[in-house]
């Protein structure tokens, strides 16, 4: 991941997008491409919105989605200079205390 | 970044979170987070944008719902077995044919 | 609603956030809101989601909401000169022609 | 508005999208259509935000999209049984409690 943030950061450095790229604006088109992936199931029942790989052209539409969220979310972090996957990491160690797992103090003995 | 999505996807298991986690559910997540990241910048003027790591509560804010945004996007590729990286590799090269770094082929030799 | 509109726009201006209301901040803030309302269904079934009145606390977070959503679409449409009303009825018009009411061509004589 | 409730009412009904339209649904397709309108601006800065219905055509686009956000959010409404209108007049009610408008206490006599 690491690699392809540096990449997304010389490719907008290259074509001059820089001063497009505030933070403000970066996490504005994150929530736009978010927008985009949720009107793909916006219609369908949480069965149909299961099966949505299986339509080839859906499919694309899902990888062409997930691709800008994920684009927009790393320039975002790069102009930043937030770590998202030690966000990610500090996180989860957070929520696993939040919601302890069931059942481990549960047992009889 | 699999390492995080396969405990992502073992911390709901074991809490019996599946039921909940269909994609139609995830990507609404999703822009629900994004959402909560463009609420941080939603007054601020592009400058106070780009210096909003400078103040310890926000950037933890930041930080935090980076995190969850990261979650459901690899949430909602782990249901639909959607390669999150591949996807963006395959984007950018995309990108890369559709808007030419500029400057290339003006060289005065 | 233009007098409530008028209302906001009156409220806005006595406590000066006339620079804070570009429209830009206002889309956004009107996509936070719309995100929030989301967040209430976000893990329901459709089958809970159409009942979510009858509960006295999710109910108020529902209107709550909803004036939001709406408080920022009237200042949206103040600051540029929109007339969301005729807006709308612009488009139903469109959307009659588009989609147009099935049967009636059907009968049998 | 209530007309304008009533009319996309029948306009769904005659359609039979009755079953499409569930409370869940209808909050993520405002939610879509607000970031379509957030779209028009991301990249834009306050200044040209300010400037964009000088533009006939992202002119057509803003009011196209305010035309969405409030149909969604009115049918949004009905089926839900939520007046809208109602719901904003309370909150600016006790919005102007929470931010008492400023300098009328202050004055010296």
């Amino acid at each position: 991941m690491p690699g392809l943030q540096r990449r997304l950061a010389e490719f907008a450095e290259v074509r001059d997008w820089g001063r497009y790229h505030t933070p403000k604006n970066l996490a504005a088109a994150l929530s736009v491409e978010a927008g985009e992936l949720v009107e793909i199931f916006q219609w369908l029942t949480p069965e149909e919105s299961a099966g949505v790989m299986a339509d080839r052209r859906s499919a694309a539409r899902v990888e062409d989605e997930v691709a800008d969220v994920l684009a927009y979310l790393l320039q975002f972090c790069e102009v930043l200079g937030v770590d998202a996957l030690a966000a990610l990491e500090a996180k989860i160690a957070r929520n696993e205390e939040r919601f302890p797992a069931p059942g481990n103090g549960d047992s009889m003995e």
